[in-house]
């Protein structure tokens, strides 16, 4: 039998992720490299009483289809809690998406035809590079520093890529970085996307999840002509479990973007959505949140420090106010790609940075996640992280 | 501001359901447009004991990320019921999916290049001809009669069409037509495939709401070479607000979908994955299916008896043993998408033919449902649309 896939499924390979999600499941591994939210955190109680009163008032209509755009209730909730952090949008500019991932995979098919540019952070997240090779494009890097991608990097990029279809950035606590991009690199990336005519897709699943400093708006704040796309989700803030994420733009963007969605799962789980609703009307979620952040505050200072102590004094990291993970830079003879052979071997992992560089690179680097381990695994972990890399060095 | 869609989104139209779904919601229309499933057999009561377990017995797990191919106690429950109906697979061949429109889509983008050759009956499901026309392929439609499609029809455009990827069908209670494949046909099918080398995506979402005559195996279960894709769900069954499909398949294809899947939603809605399963081990699933299936079979006798007592002696209809829908021929002087404009005004919706014809072609057909509408609404709603056609005549 001769099976004959698209040319686009054919050009695809298992990716890190997956691979990694089933690697971080034996019980032996004390795994940095998933990006799961605490689950201890769950409001499992809660949602005991959330169900029932969802299934008593609501009955049949929550198990019944429901529309593309999402629920309004929802839509209305993300509105006030957009506001809260400098975005002024009616639910009519918001479409609820399964996930934060559908949300991302939705803007390459909205946006990318073969060959098209598309602009990212150097290096950027995986997944979402998964996603757009789909739809084929070309990915032009941006380099990036502390302070996130460096506004004088990408002028030039848009310089030298004039039909540029987005730029896409996670601005705040960035995956694979953490880094944060600064409040003056933000106004200017509006600035440069109005001068080039180019869209910004903004993605910050984690900025809620703030544990030192002072938050900054969104990007989307400065956005005078409808350009920016601003992609968020309910996975690091309440379960990612229920896959519910949403995608605030432009209406005539949402209109297409409901189109493609209704080809693609019609819509997103109605009783996740009057879930999230009703857990919003019966508990503080920002008292939820606040438990989050106080716990990966605690988490992230314990990484910080055992790497500090631990690691080779080669090894650089960043130092990320909030999210869920720390990028390191390893000596230029290191290959984390080895690396983590040898430190499946001695039970710990991690993702080697290099899944993260849309065109390559980035041989010396890797991701640690902090949030879904007690402060005891995140020491013994790091440890065992040590030894392999002293033996290298 | 400028904005540059993708070639396949600028191509995109508003379908149908979208707008049907939207108009269907005005309470004054007696709307047999959508293919809402009976609110009121919704198992509310015993859903809310099943989330209290699922939460008490599995806690953060149904809340957490999950793996993209689903939950394996589901994939496994989900074999057990394909060997009720003649499949026989091991959770490895099975992949959840976010309904079964995320199936569809998938199928294609696992395998439409521009330009590839699918074939389809003649009508067909306007939501499938949407998730695929996405790909840009070229529909080659096969003729129906009241068996399914015509085996000598598809043989000959399998000769005239030897890089055609797959033979889309809906055997069961077709949507639009609500027809049945007969089982030579069936057989017939997987032997054309297997000479012809092509493959055959059999989307079964209405096989278990059988209310009249034989149940008939899958063509599935004729399947010898590994070239059936099936395709199927608990929206007709279970809920569809759940958004709970399933594909079986080969597992060198499984492979394929779940790097696709992975890219497109990262994985379904784990809590309503352990619903469902929670909701088999507590109930008797097969119990609440035939109370479905008796009270869609009073609907659709009520309907085609009122069908055959009000509309003009000229209009046609199918006689489905099952599913949700049934299907109108009327002459050919009269245009459906006409007529709907008239019948809106006279508050009764339907969906006209036109849409299930990926080429074109059905001006005198509609497509009616009945599942969700008392029998006193389907005899008010049908008068409603004899009055419209009796004046057009």
């Amino acid at each position: 039998m001769n099976i004959n896939f698209s040319k686009r499924a054919r050009a695809m390979k298992p990716s890190g992720t997956h691979q990694l999600l089933q690697m971080s499941e034996r019980p032996e591994v004390i795994s940095f490299a998933g990006g799961f939210p605490a689950p201890e955190l769950f409001p499992v109680e809660a949602l005991k009483a959330v169900c029932e009163a969802v299934l008593d008032e609501q009955g049949p209509a929550s198990l019944q289809y429901s529309t593309t755009e999402g629920y309004i209730p929802l839509r209305t909730a993300i509105c006030d809690r957009m506001k809260m952090i400098g975005i002024e949008a009616s639910y009519e500019h918001v479409m609820i998406t399964s996930g934060s991932q559908q949300a991302i995979d939705l803007t390459g098919k909205l946006f990318i035809d073969d060959g098209d540019v598309i602009i990212c952070e150097s290096p950027t997240y995986l997944a979402a590079i998964n996603a757009f090779k789909l739809y084929n494009p070309q990915f032009v890097e941006v380099a990036m520093d502390e302070d996130g991608m460096i506004m004088e990097e990408l002028e030039k990029k848009l310089q030298a890529h004039p039909g540029a279809k987005f730029i896409y950035t996670i601005p705040d606590f960035q995956n694979p970085t953490g880094r944060t991009m600064n409040l003056e690199r933000r106004q200017r990336m509006v600035e440069l996307a109005n001068q080039y005519d180019v869209l910004i897709l903004e993605d910050n699943p984690y900025g809620a999840i703030r544990f030192a400093g002072e938050p900054l708006p969104p990007i989307k704040h400065f956005d005078s002509e409808g350009r920016v796309i601003y992609l968020s989700t309910f996975s690091k803030i309440f379960s990612p479990g229920l896959r519910l994420g949403w995608i605030c733009a432009d209406e005539a963007m949402i209109e297409k973007y409901v189109l493609l969605k209704e080809s693609s799962d019609l819509h997103t789980d109605s009783f996740a959505q009057r879930i999230a609703v009703k857990y919003m009307e019966m508990n503080d979620l920002d008292a939820h949140i606040d438990r989050i952040r106080a716990i990966y505050r605690e988490r992230y200072t314990t990484m910080v420090s055992c790497i500090e102590q631990f690691l080779p004094h080669s090894v650089s990291h960043s130092t990320p106010e909030g999210g869920l993970f720390i990028w390191l830079e390893l000596p230029e003879s290191i290959d984390s790609a080895e690396l983590l052979q040898d430190c499946l071997n001695n039970h710990v992992a991690f993702v080697s940075g290099a899944a993260f560089f849309p065109n390559g690179g980035g041989h010396n680097t890797l991701r640690l996640n902090f949030s879904n381990m007690s402060n005891e695994n995140i020491t013994e972990g790091i440890k065992r992280l040590a030894d392999v890399l002293h033996s290298k060095l």
